[in-house]
């Protein structure tokens, strides 16, 4: 089959690599409708992360089931399925609790290579969830923004506790903070502030139902989010960029007793414990639980309640992979689909 | 009137000092009937904090209403007070969410200088609660406790969301670490681990509920409460030092998806961020809005119900001070009483 293989930082190609195969009883191989490139593999894109030798690249996608393992009770063969990027078994106590990225029998980073036409998927009765029927074309964006940055955005609002009455900023305009801003329109919030310097950014924000934006970032930024909420800051704060910065910017937006929902991988992040400690903020964040939300966002996708396929700004056919990392990596696409 | 002064490191004295008087139409004036020394008072004490010229000491308190400003409504001469070491107006839209702590006219340390005859209260109507009558002599050391390490134990417990069917670990065996155990176990913990290594300390966490005694610390605790919890850590986790190994210590003692609360002032601390990311846990803290727990701990006190007086260990006039501060330094006492 064909699939992205990264073999050093700006250096992907599409190439032909080994068709994955049943491993486990509990292994399903799917036949990938879509996959995208996502904000953290341009960190070893960039270089910024290491890169050991030639590794496959994706880990969103949406696909059809092609065969499963002997153990395999959920999904079979013919069902469009959605599944998230850590595999996890969905029953141990902590899967329980709604945190599957840390289940006891969690595979981290699986499927490696969903940048391909077929992919691997561990622990399937856990970590995949199939949809009422086949999709309609049109949903396949949302479905597989579902995988990962919907459900991350999601989770970030979560952990923000945006709802009712709420006013929610969100710092990071990328496709995960832009899908937060929507995540917190559907969870209630009655103000939404993004911090956005780009345009067509800050519409897709309003669109998603954003009521301000702020162009400021540090403290200037901070300081107009303090001016909008009577010099408190916010009640709930999405991070969705994992920089020093960004932390600074959203534990300082956030009013003391509020809630930082922190989704950004941490790159070189150092938290002063006594400004943290004096901020008086609730802080929880981490690898997304996608797992949690996805037949709730399944449902909403179906129901055509929302729409977050709409972050997906460039779509292409697989084998013109390198091409959407250099869209991604230049900041011409927000997001790139691609169609195995 | 007498009252302790921190002139240097190590140089606590008892002298004579103005007597406070009403400076504002909503303060209050207070003659103490108990006052003690914080684990905080150590911290200038033993110079890792500066002390910046003499400075009256002392923000845990209660008394008796001596006077009152002209706009003083919810307390009258001759009540029994409680007050919290930050003065807060208790109407503000931080306080009314229960962070009187960050109240938008809140005065830090406020009172200073309660180890001493007479206080003047800031905002005495949103900083003191009048008790229902004047308490048994026996009360008093829990009243007292109230105001300070019983209110930052609570806190810190609640923060942690200590609750039924949970397992709370405790990092700290000071008077608000043993407060915290009484505290998770007022709130339906099931089972309470405490790290320690007194004796004394240990006997007092177990009749305050503890289950679980763990003498390791660092890595070796965390992997020993890893043990009692299926491998998985603790539900929640009180930190009550603030240190960079509690810190730590509390984060990875407690399970993904979890709880810690951490009300251990924070001295050098920095938390990695791709730690504190993968760990999933909760993060909140900070100075404890103690003002949000008093009416509920004075009636927990008065009806006997807790006796968080339990951590004075030792009491003293107000006089001897300098050996209060000595005895709680050397570790010969877990906490002091003085009477004024």
């Amino acid at each position: 089959m064909r699939g992205a293989v990264l073999h050093a930082p700006g250096d992907v190609r599409v190439e032909d690599r080994p068709d994955p195969r049943i491993e486990q009883p509990t292994d399903a191989v799917i036949r990938l409708v879509a996959a995208c490139v996502c904000g953290s593999d341009l960190w070893p894109y960039r270089g910024i992360e290491a890169v050991d030798g030639p590794s496959p690249m994706g880990h969103e996608y949406v696909g059809v089931v092609e065969e499963v393992g002997s153990d395999v009770r959920t999904v079979q063969p013919g069902q469009f399925v959605v599944g998230s990027f850590f595999a996890s078994d969905n029953t141990c106590e902590i899967c329980r609790a709604g945190y599957q990225t840390h289940c006891v029998n969690r595979q981290p980073g699986a499927p490696t290579g969903a940048q391909a036409q077929f992919a691997r998927i561990p622990l399937a009765d856990g970590t995949l969830v199939a949809t009422p029927g086949m999709p309609d074309d049109d949903l396949v964006p949302g479905l597989l923004a579902a995988s990962d940055v919907l459900g991350t955005g999601w989770f970030a609002a979560v952990a923000a506790e945006a709802g009712p009455g709420k006013t929610v900023a969100v710092v990071g305009d990328g496709a995960v903070g832009l899908l937060g801003v929507l995540a917190a329109r559907q969870l209630g919030a009655e103000r939404i502030v993004v911090f956005s310097r780009h345009e067509d950014r800050q519409r897709l924000a309003r669109e998603f139902g954003a009521t301000d934006v702020i162009t400021s970032r540090g403290d200037e930024g901070v300081a107009e989010v303090k001016e909008l909420t009577g010099g408190l800051g916010a009640h709930s704060v999405v991070e969705a960029v994992g920089t020093q910065e960004s932390m600074l910017q959203a534990i300082r937006a956030t009013r003391a007793g509020g809630h930082v929902g922190y989704v950004g991988v941490s790159h070189d992040v150092s938290l002063p414990g006594e400004q943290l400690f004096f901020s008086g903020v609730h802080l929880h964040g981490g690898p997304a639980p996608v797992r949690r939300f996805l037949p709730e966002l399944i449902d909403l996708i179906w129901t055509r309640a929302i729409d977050p396929g709409r972050v997906f700004d460039l779509s292409l056919p697989l084998e013109e992979a390198p091409e959407a990392y250099r869209a991604m990596d230049e900041r011409r696409a927000v997001k790139a689909l691609l169609r195995p």
